[in-house]
C-alpha cells in the first residue's frame, strides 16, 4: 500500500473510506500570520470603530471558507462543523496580524483542513482589504496548531517548529 | 475618504465600483511554499509514475481555487479568467515544495487574488495528502511575485523583501 | 455574554457550538408572499399547463436555496435536510401568491433559516419571471410560521403577527 | 409568444437569449425592510463598537449573495458585478432596519435581481443573528426602487407603491 | 506541444491560454438520450399536466447546470452565456427520451462543455426521477451535434456517427 | 399518490422525507463510457507518465462531482459521503475507456445518484481535454451497475441490460 492515504495501490487519488471509522468529538486549531508595512498594521489598528468592518470581513471570509473545505480540497470529505471561530491578534514586534482558527465536528474525520481553509482565506481577505496600500504583505506560517480527537489523538505543534 | 479602498467613508465594506476603469490585459504570478519534512519531500519526489497524482491533485485544485476565487473573498469581483498556470518546484536546500500560479484576464480589475487563492489552495491541497505522514508542515511566504496591466502597472517583488 | 448568540463577549461574530446539542427532530414552516398586479396573477392563474412551468421554476428554486442555506447565511452550520417542500396558493382577494416553505431535519440545529431561505428565494424567482411584465412587484410579509423540536420546543406565530 | 419572457412558446422555462442586447451601464437599486421588536432594535443600535458585527455580518452576506444570483435564481445570466454597496438605517418609528441594495454591471442585462437577492440575503442573516432574542421578526416589502440603463432605461418606484 | 490542448509540454494540466483568442458569437448543440422501460416512458408521457413537473424540473437542472460548468470541469473557463435551452423529446420507437441543449455565448471560447454539461445534467435529473420506478435506466449518446463560431468554426456531426 | 415519489399527489416536485428512513451502510457503483477514435485512445495510452494528468484531471473531477450532487440533481438530498473512488480502464476492443465509479455512505438516502455523477462529470472531463483532436467522442451507457443498503437492498444490473 501506497505510504500516501489519498493514493492507492496504483497511484490513483481517492477519497479515503471512512465508513469503519468511529464518530468522535474532534477540533482543530491552526494558524497564520500576515507580515505587513508597519503604516498598514497602524492603520489597521487605530481604525477603531470605523475599521472596524476590515476584521469582520475576514472572519466571516475564514468561517465560510472553513465550509467550503470540501468544495476546494478535492479529497476531503464533507462534513457537518459544530462550530468555526478565528480570531485576530496584532502583533506589533513583527508587524503582522496572528489569525487563529477553531474548528469542531462529531464525525469521522479530523477538521485539520478546514481550521487550515478558515485561517487561509481568513489572511487572503486581510491582503485583498490592505493590497492597495501594501502590495508587498506576505501570508507566512500556516500550519497546525493543535488537534484532539479521532484515532491518532491528541497532536500538538512544539515550541519552535 | 478611507484609506482602504474596500470601506467607505463611514467604515462600511463595500465592492469598488470598478465601472469607470479600463478593460486592460492583466497578468498576476503568487507564490507559495510548503515546508515539510525531508523524507516527505523524498516520498513526494521519488513515487515519479506513481506519485505523480499528488502533484496532479494540488495542480488542478489550485485551479479550481482561482476560479472560485469572488466566492471566497467577499469584495473580490467577479472575473473570467483567459488562463491560470500552477506549477511546482522541488527544493531540497529548503525541504520545501514551491507553487508559482500564474493568472491572466482581459478586464477592469487584477488578478492577484485569483493567483494568490491559486497557490494557497494547492499548498493546502499538498498538506491534505501529506498530513497523514507529516502533520507537522507549514505553508510560508505566501504572496505576490509580480503582475501587470492596470492603473497601478507593473509591480515586481524585490530580491529580499 | 453577549445577547446575540453569534456575537462572543467582545462582540466578534462566530459559529455558534452546537456540539454538546441533541439530535431531535426538527421541523419548521416559513411562508413569503409576492404581491403583484392583477393582471399578472391573472396571468399565472389561467395559463394552466401552459404557464405551468412558472410556479414549477419557483418550486425548485426554493427547494435549492434551502439546500444552499449555510453557504448564503455567513453564521449558519452545513446540515443535512431530510425533506423540504414549497407550495403556491393564488390568492386573489390580495392579488398576490402566498408561499410556504417546510423544511425538516433530524439534527443539533433547527431549520428555520433553510425554510426562510426557501420561500425566500421561490418568491425572487417569481419576481424574476414576471418582472417584465410587473417590475413594481413586492415580496411581503417573509416570516417564520411554526417551528418544532430542538431545546426551546414548539413555537407558533399568533394571529395577526 | 408568451408573455413570460422566460417562457418560450410551449410554456417551457429558458434562459432568454440576450445575445443581441448592447453592452449598456445598468444600476439598480432594491430595498428590503426587517421589522422587529423595539427591544430587538434597541440592542442593534446601542451596541456601537461591540456589536458592530452584527450589521457586518449582514452587509457581506448581502454582497456574497448579490454574487452567487445566477446560482440562485435559474434563468438569470451569470454577470460581472462592477459593484454592490450595502447599506443599513434603523428606523425607530417603525422598529425597522431598512436595507438598501444597489449593483451595477456593464453588461446585456440588468442586475435587479442581483439588488434583490442582495437585500434579501442581509435581511436573512439579520434575522438569523437575531432570531435567539426574537423569532416573530419579519421581512417586508422587498422591491425594486430605482433602475438605470438596458432597453427599458429609467424605472422608478412610485411614492405610495 | 502536447497534442492535448490542455497539457503543456511537461504533461502538466492547465488552463489554456485564451487571451489572444477574438470575442465571436458561439453556438454549441448537444444530444442525450435517456433510455427507459416503455412503461416508464408511458408514465411521463401521460401524466398530462400533472406530470408537468418531472420534465420541468430536469430542464431547471440542465440549465442550471451548464451555468455551473466552470465549476464542474476542471480546465473549462468561465464564461457568461447568452442564453440556455434544453428540450425534451418522448421517443416511443426506441423507448427513450432525447434531450436537445443549445448554448449561446458572445466570447473568447466555445460552448460544446456547457451544452453537453446541460444535457448530462438533465439526463442525471430524469434518472433521479424516475429511479424507484426504473433502476435500469440508461443515458446513452451524449455527443455534441453541431457548433458554430470561433476559430475552428462550424461542425456538425455526420449522420451515423 | 403518484407513481413517481419525488412528486406529490398534485405533480408538484418535493424533496422526499427520508425522516423515517434507517440509516444504513449503503454503496453504489456506476457505470459510463467515452467512445473515440482509436488513435484519440492511443494518444491517452501511449502517453505514460507524461499524458498521466489527463486521466488524472478526470479522476479528480469525478470526485469532486460525487460532492456536487446535491447542488446539481435538484431534488437530492445533501449527504456525507464515506468515500469515493473512480476508476479508468482503456478499451482497445470498442475503442473507449470505461469509467467506473463508487460511492459510500453511512446513511437515509442511497448513493446512486452520487456514482451516476461521479461517472457523467468524469467523463465530460475526458471530453473536454480530447475534444480539440477528436469532436466526435461520445459519452454512453452511463447506469447503475450495483447497489448495496437501504430497503431496496442488493441491485445489480444484469447481463446485456
Amino acid at each position: 500500500m501506497s505510504q500516501f492515504t489519498h493514493l492507492d495501490e496504483t497511484g490513483a487519488a481517492r477519497m479515503v473510506d471512512v465508513g469503519a471509522k468511529e464518530v468522535t468529538e474532534r477540533v482543530a486549531i491552526a494558524r497564520a500570520e500576515v507580515h505587513m508595512l508597519p503604516e498598514t498594521l497602524r492603520l489597521l489598528r487605530e481604525g477603531g470603530h470605523k475599521k472596524g468592518d476590515v476584521i469582520a470581513v475576514a472572519r466571516i471570509a475564514g468561517i465560510q471558507g472553513a465550509k467550503k473545505c470540501s468544495d476546494l480540497i478535492p479529497l476531503c470529505h464533507p462534513l457537518m462543523l459544530n462550530s468555526v471561530k478565528v480570531d485576530f491578534e496584532f502583533d506589533e514586534a513583527s508587524s503582522a496580524v496572528a489569525i487563529t482558527g477553531q474548528c469542531k465536528v462529531s464525525g469521522k474525520t479530523g477538521v485539520e483542513m478546514e481550521a487550515l481553509t478558515a485561517v487561509s482565506v481568513a489572511a487572503l481577505t486581510l491582503y485583498d482589504m490592505c493590497k492597495a496600500i501594501d502590495r508587498g504583505m506576505q501570508i507566512r506560517n500556516i500550519g497546525l496548531v493543535e488537534k484532539l480527537g479521532g484515532k491518532s489523538g491528541h497532536w500538538q505543534r512544539e515550541d519552535g517548529e
